[in-house]
C-alpha cells in the first residue's frame, strides 16, 4: 500500500498538530506544512524536520529572508500531495477549494468552515464509510465532536429522546493574545440554540439536541453539562457502560481530585502527552447521575486537541486506504497513545 | 399599625444591603446592626445613621476602641425587637437560633442555613402566606430563588413537565480577595444534581427540576442556562408573558447590546441603584427559545442582591403585619425601586 501523501495549508494551533500527528502514521508521509510568516511558531517545525512551504510566492520570500528554509510556494505544495488538510483561519476554507480542486486534490476542511462547502461532516465513529473515496469533507469543530462522540452510541442504541447541552466555552486559545476573551464576565451566544447542536445534525441527522451555550474567561478548555433524556429507564452502570463504549471517550472521577478543568489538564501533563492534549473526550463517572429516564453529567473537551485524531481518521477515509472504520481509529489511536483510561 | 422593629444580625454583603432596604420601608424600624470588627465597612452604617451593636461584650470593646460608637452587645441588641435578620455567614445559624428563640424573637435566615433548621424555605411569591405568624423561616439563596421566580408561574399553571437547569456561578462575591476563587479555571461541583435543585423544591414542592453547575471566574454574578420542558406547546409569546407575570422578572435583550453579564450590570450602573444592585432576575426575551414543549433561555442572577426583597417580604410575613402577599410584594418593589422594565 502506498503513502498518502499529506499536505498541511496553514500551521497554528491545529495544523502543527494534525502535522505531528500524520508523522506518527505508517501509512502516511507528511509533504510538508505552509506558512505566512517567519516567526517562533516555526520552530517546532524545524525541530521535527518538517518541510515548509510559503503561503503563496511573497510569503516564501519572508521566510527566506528569515532564514526559514522554502521548499516552495503554493503550487509547489499543493502539486506534491494527495489529501490536503485546510487548518487555515475559519472562513477562508471556500476560496481554499476552488484552489484544491483546481489541482484536483483532495481536501479536509475544518469545524469553521460550513457544512456546505463539502457537503459531509464527519466525525469517525459516526460516518466513516460516507467519506470513503470523496473528494473533500470537513472535519467539525471541537465541541460538536465532543456531542457526537458522546451522544451517537445513545443514538445508534435508539435509546436518546432529546440531549439538552449547556457549554461553557473557553474565551480564547492559550495562544491568544490578538483574540479578544472575556476578562471577569460570561459571554452570551448570539442565539439559541447555538450553532453546535444544529451542527451536531449535519454529522448524526437524527439527532435530537437542544445547546446553549456561554464563553466563560478560560483558556484550557470547555466544559459541557449535558443532560440526556433517554426514552426508556437505564441504570448508572449501563449508561456508563454506554458512554464508555465510545471510542475516544474516558471516564474520570471527581474522587481522584479532578475537581476542575486545570487538574485533568495536569493529569495530561503528568502523563507526558505532547502539549498536554487531550484527544479524547473525558467524563466525570462518579458525578453522573441518573434519575428516571435522565442522564446528567459533565465532561470536558480539549478544543486544540480533540480533532486531530478525527483528521488523522478522515485521511486514511477520504484516501481510500483504509475501509474499516474500526481499524483506522484503532492505528489512529495507538499512534498518538489514545487511550480508553487514564489511570 | 405598629412598625415592625428589626435588627441585623452580621453586616456583610447581604446584611448591610438589607438594613438599608429595611429604612425604606414605613412599617418597619430599624433597631441597629451587629458588628465584630471596626472596619470600612461600618462607614456606610455610620453615614445612614444605622445602630451599631457588637455581637458580643468584646466586640463591642473592640468598636468602642476604635471610635465607632457600640450601642451595646448582643443581648441589648436582640431584646429591642422583633424580628432579627440573620446575615451571618452560612452554617452558625443554628447556634444564633437558639439565642433568638431564648429571647422570644422571630428570626429570618439565609440561604446558607440548612431546609431544616426552621421548616419554611421562603420566596415571596410562592409561599408568603404559610410564613404569616410563624417563629422563624429561611430565605432560600439566591440560585434557589432565581430558580423558583422563573419556574414557578409554570408549575402554578400546570405546565411544567421538567426543568433541566446549568448554573454559571460567580466563582467568589466582588468584595471577597481572602476567600479563593477560581482562577482561569472552571470548578465542579461534588455532586449532580447541585443542591439548588432539591432546594428550590423546598419552597415548591412539586417541582420537577434537574440542576448541575459550574463556577467561574467571574465576581459579577450567576447566569444560569434553563431547558424547561413543558407539558403542551405554547407560542414564544405566551411563554415570555408568563415569564413576565413573575415578579422580580425582567425580560431584556441582546439586541440592545446586552451581550454578556457585564453589560447587564453597567445598565444597573447606569440607572444609579445603590451598588448596581439589580434585585430582579433578568432574563433574554429575544433570545428565548420555543422549539415544541422546549422552552430555552439564559437569565442573570445578583446574587449580592436578589434576596434583598425576599427578606423585605419576609419580615412583613412573619411579623404578620401584612397578609397580602402582592401588597407586601408592591410596597417591597416600590420603596427600593424594582420595576417590571429596566428601559
Amino acid at each position: 500500500m502506498e503513502k498518502v501523501k499529506v499536505g498541511i495549508n496553514g500551521y497554528g494551533v491545529i495544523g502543527k498538530r494534525i502535522a505531528e500527528a500524520v508523522l506518527l502514521q505508517e501509512d502516511m508521509e507528511l509533504v510538508g506544512v505552509t506558512a505566512r510568516t517567519p516567526d517562533y511558531r516555526l520552530f517546532s517545525a524545524d525541530r521535527k524536520g518538517i518541510k515548509i512551504f510559503g503561503t503563496d510566492f511573497e510569503a516564501c520570500n519572508r521566510l527566506m529572508e528569515a532564514g526559514v528554509k522554502c521548499q516552495g510556494d503554493f503550487n509547489h505544495f499543493v502539486k506534491g500531495v494527495d489529501v490536503v488538510i485546510d487548518a487555515t483561519p475559519a472562513g477562508v476554507g471556500s476560496d481554499n477549494k476552488v484552489k484544491y480542486d483546481g489541482f484536483e486534490v483532495k481536501s479536509i476542511f475544518q469545524g469553521g468552515e460550513s457544512h456546505d462547502l463539502t457537503g459531509l461532516s464527519f466525525v469517525a465513529q459516526v460516518n466513516y464509510k460516507d467519506a470513503i473515496g470523496k473528494q473533500s469533507l470537513r472535519v467539525v469543530s471541537c465541541n460538536t465532536t465532543a456531542i457526537c462522540r458522546t451522544t451517537f452510541p445513545f443514538v445508534e442504541k435508539g435509546l436518546l429522546e432529546k440531549a439538552y447541552m449547556a457549554l461553557a466555552r473557553r474565551g480564547v486559545d492559550p495562544v491568544d493574545s490578538h483574540e479578544k476573551g472575556p476578562l471577569g464576565t460570561v459571554v452570551l451566544e448570539d442565539s439559541i440554540p447555538s450553532h453546535q447542536g444544529p451542527d451536531a445534525k449535519t454529522v448524526i441527522p437524527n439527532l435530537n439536541i437542544l445547546t446553549v451555550a456561554v464563553a466563560v474567561p478560560v483558556t484550557l478548555g470547555h466544559l459541557h453539562l449535558a443532560f440526556l433524556r433517554l426514552n426508556k429507564e437505564l441504570s448508572k452502570a449501563e449508561v456508563v457502560e454506554i458512554l464508555k463504549s465510545s471510542p475516544r471517550v474516558v471516564a474520570i472521577n471527581y474522587k481522584d481530585g479532578i475537581t476542575a478543568q486545570n487538574q485533568l489538564v495536569e493529569l495530561m501533563r503528568d502523563m507526558g502527552r505532547p502539549r498536554a492534549d487531550m484527544w479524547e473526550v473525558a467524563f466525570w463517572e462518579d458525578l453522573l447521575h441518573v434519575e428516571g429516564k435522565d442522564v446528567t453529567f459533565y465532561y470536558q473537551v480539549h478544543n486544540e486537541a480533540i480533532v486531530v485524531p478525527e483528521n488523522i481518521d478522515a485521511i486514511r477515509a477520504i484516501s481510500g486506504n483504509e475501509a474499516d472504520p474500526r481499524k483506522s481509529i484503532q492505528k489512529t489511536n495507538q499512534s498518538l497513545g489514545i487511550v480508553s483510561s487514564f489511570t
